[in-house]
């Protein structure tokens, strides 16, 4: 794409309402043919004198050999890419890999484009932020929600954040997206974070309940360009029948004209690689597009201006694992061991003095959630559980405490829940006695 | 640091010119007690339900047995290490490491904060840029500069980049900075991004430079709060006598209330590792001090809004590298090298015709910079050496070609400078026939 204007038409020519939802950095953003793109061009000269890294003069790496012999494991052509730079964009084989995998067994998957890649999950909602978000631009995010969204977006960028709530009953609260939005006036744009399995929640949508939100979303597209970015960090952590393995994304690609939907994804928790800082970000757009070039220059500058280029170290370490017979079974095995522990806490938590604890509905991921008593704050009860019961456990918000079985073994878990509950208990104690 | 106040007090108490620098956004960073400092709380605990990681329950990795194999040559420590999330503000061991290789052969280095880790230097930019650099802030480069600048400082937060010549005859143009800030109303901050090793100069100050340029930003201190950001990509790529291996930086650290310096390095160029993207910024203020935590306070809360956490994986290997024994020989053994590939490169630039090149000076780093005979443009010479040369080099600006001899062989560099001696002379020969 060889100039701003151009980029810009094809996005408005191709997805009036993506163009519409782009916030002004958004707009400005543009990747120059500079020099990545010279150093492309120049990849099959003799004389090749444009790349900023240190090679043996025929495009290896000259590492050092305390540093390389970390990377044992990888075979020489595997090391060699791992430590000089990826491509801005990512390492391609990586994001072919990577989007077989998202695509896990669905018949008939809709076109998107290549997975762009990014330094992290958390990278990938940044530079979504710095596409889409702006001053006054409303973010709705179901409640309760992990709290970094208030500083990608709101801290960073000056979007307005608006909380859905997420539950209703043992479920999910179908329509809370448009609900949150009935204030805001027809024809503004509109983003919203979907996060299955969810942090702190640890919940997804149900099959039948994926159906009747598809639906709700593109009532609420019917009044509004709306992007709905789907943070997939958990995905693929699901434990029960019900509970696609696949990304609620899928059900979105092409719903609706009005509805945006882009796919924020990583290595960290499906392949255990919370070191490695590898994400992605997907669009439903066919990858030999104008649009899905577009849209991935404007990625590119971004993250150009902010990260430079991402990781290669890790982007080959995941692409070994990818690509190795036993992937999908070694997957298949942390997801086992997360199954049982989650199937202990479950057990717990369903016995629970409802007065003390009220757990949300949850069914995947790495986390539980209990709902406090009226008057007991969360904080005052994680601190009295380090300080009295030898226990860690995170306060969400006042109301709410989350149990991460992730880190914990499945024989502690009833312990920590029975430690939470006589915590609890004892704070109820405390205020009865003080009323 | 318990709330925004308090981290901001210390600032303007500790340093006015820090805080009258710092940007709207940098104002409001803070990064209040979350969920990393409730895991931290809670690391000692039996029972931690604490962590969004995935772990055997004892705070060790459950890697992927394919992914895990990537990182043979580590030890299990190690490796555990570089699989699991690193601290927002980098692995403490690392950025102890990196201090001391930092701090080089300074006989009395002054005080400092422990580096940071970032995710590869244009990240340290970034965050630094998300920190003092907003609408219409001015941000002094020399030229020729890194493109990249303009995106990470004025495409991204809206300052206003001011170029200011960077040589004059055969070195650096010393009060350069003060003439770009010379129309600026006195007490109105402004940013200096210094970068030496130079890209695309290849140029470092001289020791008796340094001591003229220090001179000169106390001068232009006295008039205004001075930020200045010393871009140490490039740092210990140096081939002369007189040019020290440590940073610039430290000559600055404590030279006047008003001049701020902040060094931004890393791993990439260094230590050869390219793909790794680790990064480090560093502060003229003790470890210990208030005021180096609450800067370390706003660094983090940027740095969790748009990265999360930096790359484990990279900083274990980097790591493991700085421990060992033969660290300091192996890097002396790849600036040998590209010693002598510029050693190549300057005799061959030295004797080219002055009608068609201008060699910038240039004593260090990766690269060289020529400036074109006037009415030949730049992209022009990079497409004809690409077309007509077999022969790829970077076109900088309209006036200016780089050449990277990092990546070429020290055989390859005369031939390249006499492609593009020849390329220069076709057009200079056509535009003559034009005239």
């Amino acid at each position: 794409m060889k100039s701003l204007e151009r980029v810009n038409e094809t996005i408005e020519h191709e997805s009036e309402a993506l163009w519409k939802s782009l916030s002004s950095l958004g707009r400005r953003a543009f990747y120059p043919p500079d020099i990545p793109f010279q150093a492309a061009q120049a990849r099959s000269k003799t004389y090749n004198g444009t790349i900023g890294q240190i090679t043996d003069g025929a495009g290896n790496a000259v590492p050092l050999p305390s540093l390389a012999a970390g990377l044992a494991g990888l075979s020489d052509a595997e090391r060699n890419k791992a430590l000089l730079y990826s491509p801005v964009e990512g390492i391609p084989q990586l994001r072919q890999a990577w989007r077989r995998w998202q695509q896990g067994k669905l018949d008939d998957p809709p076109p998107t484009t290549l997975p762009q890649v990014t330094s992290g999950i958390t990278n990938s909602l940044a530079l979504l932020a710095d596409l889409f978000a702006e001053e006054g631009r409303t973010v709705v995010v179901p409640y309760p929600y992990w709290d970094n969204y208030r500083k990608t977006f709101e801290l960073r960028r000056g979007a307005r954040l608006v909380e859905a709530p997420a539950y209703e009953g043992d479920g999910y609260r179908v329509g809370s997206v448009g609900e949150a939005l009935a204030d805001l006036p027809a024809g503004e744009p509109a983003l919203v974070i979907l996060n299955f399995p969810s942090n702190p929640g640890g919940y997804s949508l149900t099959r039948s309940e994926r159906q009747k939100v598809r639906e709700h979303l593109i009532e609420v597209a019917e009044k509004r360009p709306l992007v709905v970015i789907t943070d997939d960090a958990y995905a693929g952590l699901v434990y029960e029948d019900d509970v696609p393995r696949e990304s609620f994304f899928w059900n979105l690609v092409g719903a609706h004209p009005n509805l945006v939907p882009v796919k924020a994804d990583g290595v960290t928790k499906e392949l255990s690689f919370f070191g490695g800082r590898v994400g992605f970000i997907t669009f439903g757009f066919a990858d030999d597009s104008e649009i899905a070039a577009a849209l991935s220059n404007k990625i590119t500058c971004l993250a150009r201006a902010t990260i430079g280029s991402p990781v290669a170290t890790s982007q080959m370490l995941a692409l070994h694992a990818l690509e190795s017979d036993s992937f999908a079974a070694e997957v298949n095995g942390i997801r086992s061991l997360l199954a049982g522990r989650y199937r202990v806490l479950k057990d717990a938590l369903s016995k629970v003095d409802p007065d003390l604890l009220t757990p949300l509905p949850f069914n995947s991921g790495c986390f539980a959630t209990a709902r406090l008593p009226e008057g007991v704050d969360a904080e005052e009860v994680r601190v009295h559980l380090l300080d009295n019961y030898d226990t860690g456990l995170v306060s969400v918000d006042p109301l709410h405490v989350r149990i991460a079985h992730c880190s914990a073994t499945a024989e502690a878990l009833p312990e920590m829940v029975k430690r939470l509950e006589q915590g609890v208990g004892d704070l109820v104690g405390r205020r009865a006695a003080r009323v």
